[in-house]
Parts: C-alpha cells; structure tokens; sequence
C-alpha cells in the first residue's frame, strides 16, 4: 500500500516520533514505569487543555467522552440547551436525548456561528437549564463557534458549559480555565496528531461538583471512579497502554513548540489557505471558520466527490467530502495537527487546482 | 527503559509483527483500503471465535464491551443470573446491578468453578431469567469455568448466555457456535497478543434478535448500529485504525498456526509450568485451571509481592499478584498469547525459583 498524505479533518497524520513510541515493546499498567508516564502526560495534559484540573483519558472513540460528559455530569429529565449547526452539533443533541434529558434543540443554519447573545437569551428562557452543549471546531462546516464569548455568559448561571473540542483543540485558542469552560471533551486523532483511540475529558471545579448529582447509569465510562484513582497515577479499567505513550511523545511535542505557537501555525496556514483558494474565484463555506479546516463550496455543476477522487487517484492526497445535507457540495481540506505546514498545505493546494481543473472548472 | 518479560495476564507481550503493523502511517478510515482490512479483519474474528456471525469490534478496553453487552440485550427490571468465583465475575455482575437489572448472584468460593447443574437449577428457580453471565477465564483464580457444558443448559432454555472470554479466547478452547453460546466479550491484549484498547462483542442469532427488546439507553456502544454498517466494511465511529492494522496481523499468526494449535500450545506449555511449580512442593490454586495461567499459592509466611518483586529487579520478569482478598496470597505466572512459549515459560520459572529462594522458601 503506498502512502497517501492525509488532509482529512481527522484522523490526521501522525509523526513518525508518535508512530515509533506506540510501537515500542509492550510494559504493564501497574507497574512504576507506566505509572511515571501517566504521571507526565496527566500533567502535559493539562497545560494543552490550559487547565489546573485533571484532564481523563479513555480508551474510545470521542463519542464515547461525549456520551460521558453526559451521563456523568446530568441526570434523566434534566433541562440541556444542545447548539448544532452541523453533524457534529447534532450528534451532541442526540446522545443527551437518548437518556431522556429534555433538550432544547437550537438548530443554526449550517455554516452559522452560534452568538452569545442567543446564548443568553436562551438561558433566560430556560433558567433551570443545567447545562449548555457546543462544539468549538464543527468540522462538518468548518465554523468555529465562539466559545470564549460563550463562556462569559454560562460561567456566572446555573448552566455548565459542555463543549466539543474533539477536532478544535491544539488547532483553534482554547484556554479553559480563563475563559471559564466547566468541562472539555477531546479526541486523539485531530490536533493532538495521534491515531484515534483515545479520548479525553477536562472538568474543573463546577463539573466535578456535577458528578454526584448524576442519577444516569454508567460502569465503563465513570468519572468519580477515574479521578479517583487518577490522583495515583493509576486507572479504573486497563488503559490503551501504546496508545498512551504516543500521546506522550504528541504532547512533548506540542508543548516543545508551545501551544500559543501551535495555533499560531494553524491560523497562518489556513490564512494562506483561504487567500488562495479564494483567488481561484471559489467560496468559503464557513465565515467564521476554525483554523484546523477549510470547507470550500463547489460551484454548481460540479460534485466535491469528483474532485476527491481525483486527488486521491492522481495525487495520493486524501481531503473530505461534505457530511450529511453537504455531501457532494463542499470539500473539505484539512491543515490540522502534524499535517497543518505549509509544505503540506501547497501539495494539497496543487492536487486541488489539478482536480478542479479535471473537472472542467476555470479558475476565474 | 529496559525490557521486561511480561508474563502477566493481560496486558500480554505483542509480537514485533503487530507493533510494527500498530505503527505504520495512518490512513483514512472511509477509504477502499481500510475497508479492505476491515473485511479481512471481520472474516479473521469470526475465524478465531468459531462463529458465523459478525465479530463487533469497539475501541475501548473489556469492560467496555462487557457492559456494550448488558445495555445492547437487557433491560433494566430484567432478571439475570449472574456466576462469580472471582475479580471478573463480580464486575460482569455489578456493571448489571448498575444498569438496573434484578441480579441473582451465584457467588461461589474464589478456586472453584461454576458447574452445569447448578445453572440447571438456577434456571429452574428463575424461569424468567432473561440471561445467564459467566466467566470463561477468571483471571483473577486461574480457574476456566466450563462453557461448553454450561451452553449445553442455556441453549435450550430461554435465558441467553453471556460469555466474558476476555482473557480466554485464543488461549483456552471456545467454539461459539458449536456450543451454542450467544454472546462472547472479548479483549486485545490477552491471548489475541495486541495492546489494550480494543474490544470485541460477537452475538449468534438469539442475541442479535435479543437486541430490538433492550430499553436501556445507549450510544457509543450500539450493538444494531454496528451491525447494520459493519455489514458493509464500515463502523458508526472512527475505529482505532493503528489497533485494527495491528489485529490484521495478529489475526493472521494465529489463523497460521491453527487456533486448534494455538490452545495445544497453551495446554503444553500450562501443564509444564505445573508439573515444575507441584514439584517445587507448592500447590496450585485452582483445581480446573485455564491454559491461559498458574495461580500457583504461597506457603504460609511469604508474600507473593516480595517474590514479584524480586523476579523484576533481578530478572526483568514481571508476574502478577493475586487481586482483592488474594493479594499477597498468589503468584499469577501467565502463559497467555505471544508468551506462551517453553522459552518464556523456562525463564518465567527460572526467576520464580530463585525469587522463592531469596524469599526463603526451601523447596521440598
């Protein structure tokens, strides 16, 4: 199999120093070793979330941390205000409504940011709800929703703020204890440039306080069990152990560049991104759109999966088709993680320019 | 770090094949190719767990799996019986007390194992038991609780059997199908010789019929969305694509060398680390031992953890400790996966020799 180079939003790719420390002979969890390496990137962990508070990993999917925030931090019945405004937003919605919160579904326009001041208006109108759901990077439109400004409205109500930084964080600014987000959930395979496998949830002081209120089951997924025994370097259930200490050599990395110049580096290559296909007379699907991706709208006539396969067959780049009601209609170039350099970004730029160019589409 | 020889059960050691394979450059999972492995990949589990039926794999540890399995088959008030001589057979039963359900509880003695007649009876007293939970391994004990004998009651009564073969299969016989057993957990890092993190479910008709009656709320583990994409080479949620290319490869050593070999090999190599331990003048702590490994106890004044630890800091050999009440009462010697050899049993027993020395045990 011959390698392709991966500008999907997730999984990204991973540094041949991440690949190499998964790969390295197999060690117990219970033994001084591990519990040194847990205690490292607990605490990298948290200075990439920009938090004092213990960041959990789990082994999962980030649906699995997303359903956790949910089972863990709120009860049946409990009133939730879930923002979508793509799959992503959505998928939130739906796993506090398959245990039976009552949700208040506010469903933007896809590409749509949500706005603080909705935020407040609806918590005005729902002052007993216990928790607002966003996502910070909604990779299916591309959008960034502003979760600092969001976080100035629920810091001070009764609400928590839940967001979904599963492909936001280490791409887009995410400060959590400044900002006042009560609790973050993460995913291995985007900015932290890991395969995925791993998935990871912040709480500060507000959610924790959450956890015994919580009247949902759970066993697998426990966070009382998981601080528990995280303050002892220790697991409830064995972990991803190779995985683990990949993200050990991913976090080195990350914190040796310095988080500030990680989004930094993500916004410059985005810029440059968007400057040129802009200049090629195509569109941005997302105004106000995350550093981690581009979502460029196909002009009419032509289908993104054409350009896609083009690119794959011909160039050995891999990008995404649009998800859901956008299949077909945007592509969506990722310039995330390990992949986010501009070396990468002008090899994805010239395999696009050739594909849009196979389909019959003439730059203006 | 220096290597150690892991002959603890679970995490067990991975083949540099595997660790080679978990470490090649990512791919996309929405690609021809990944489906191409993940085809194979199905085929092979369904291979090793002697089953026709579809093998769900999930990115998660055990547990994880072992609760998928309650909350995907079960509803909460439904009567269960669940067997426990062990660590593991207490947790299969309190992830069910914590869904709700009305467990009956079979505790037996840890050492012992669960008898046919006495599932015979228990079904007898609950005829409405919607299923029975068992052990296949219990790691905690050594002892194999015998399945085959066991599915020969449940599969003609109306009660599922629930198989925990976590640490079993791909060490002691199993025979899904065969036997009529209708549901098998399962984890990576035991005799399927990958690092932990993955886990897997497989379901014959019974179960997968049983799934349309659970109302227990779930999300990330959903047995009916798995199975309706998984037929077509795809998963609900981004898999755990580096762990997956690693169980292509494990899946293929084991398929090569037979799985009816695989369990000879684990037989051999159980009943010589026995025949040494018994003649040392120690007895063995489970009378129906798994092949997997030796509970072997400790004669009255020493602690097993003095004799573990002396195997790591003067032979890099690491066994584990009895768990619960039989910490510091049991040396757990596996021979499980990868390690199951005459070669790593030979150095296992080497170190535990002179470690019951140095801990001044003289042998009889």
């Amino acid at each position: 199999m011959k390698e392709f180079l991966l500008l999907t939003p997730g999984p990204t790719s991973v540094p041949e120093r991440v690949r190499e420390a998964t790969a390295l002979p197999m060690i117990h969890h219970r033994t001084k070793d591990y519990q040194a390496i847990l205690e490292r990137v607990n605490a990298n962990l948290s200075k990439a979330f920009f938090t004092r508070h213990p960041v959990m990993t789990f082994a999962s999917s980030g649906t699995g941390a997303m359903e956790a925030s949910v089972t863990n931090l709120l009860s049946q019945g409990d009133t939730v205000i879930s923002y979508s405004a793509g799959k992503w937003g959505e998928r939130y919605r739906d796993i506090a409504r398959a245990y039976g919160l009552n949700v208040i579904s506010r469903e933007k326009t896809y590409g749509e940011a949500v706005t603080p001041a909705e935020v407040s208006e609806a918590l005005k109108a729902a002052p007993a709800a216990k928790a607002v759901l966003v996502t910070l990077c909604e990779t299916s439109t591309a959008v960034m929703h502003p979760v600092r400004s969001i976080a100035a409205v629920t810091r001070n109500s009764g609400a928590l703020l839940l967001v979904d930084a599963i492909s936001g964080l280490a791409c887009d600014e995410l400060r959590m204890d400044e900002w006042g987000v009560d609790a973050i959930v993460c995913g291995s395979q985007k900015g932290l440039m890991l395969p995925p496998g791993l998935s990871f949830v912040a709480l500060n002081e507000r959610a924790q306080a959450a956890i015994a209120a919580s009247r949902l089951p759970k066993y697998y997924f426990n966070f009382a069990a998981t601080l528990k025994v995280q303050a002892k370097n220790d697991t409830p259930f064995t972990p991803a152990v190779s995985l683990v200490r990949g993200l050990d050599e991913a976090l080195a990395m990350l914190l040796e560049e310095g988080m500030e110049n990680v989004w930094k580096r993500h916004r410059e290559v985005a810029a440059w991104v968007r400057a040129r296909v802009q200049e090629m007379g195509l569109a941005l699907f997302a105004q106000a759109p995350s550093s981690g991706l581009t979502a460029i709208q196909m002009p009419a006539g032509i289908e993104s999966g054409a350009v896609i396969k083009h690119m794959r067959d011909a160039h050995r780049v891999i990008m995404a088709d649009g998800q859901g009601e956008l299949k077909g209609r945007i592509v969506r170039f990722a310039h995330m993680g390990a992949a986010c350099t501009m070396k990468d970004a002008k090899t994805g730029l010239s395999a696009f320019t050739d594909a849009m160019s196979k389909v019959g589409y003439a730059a203006v």
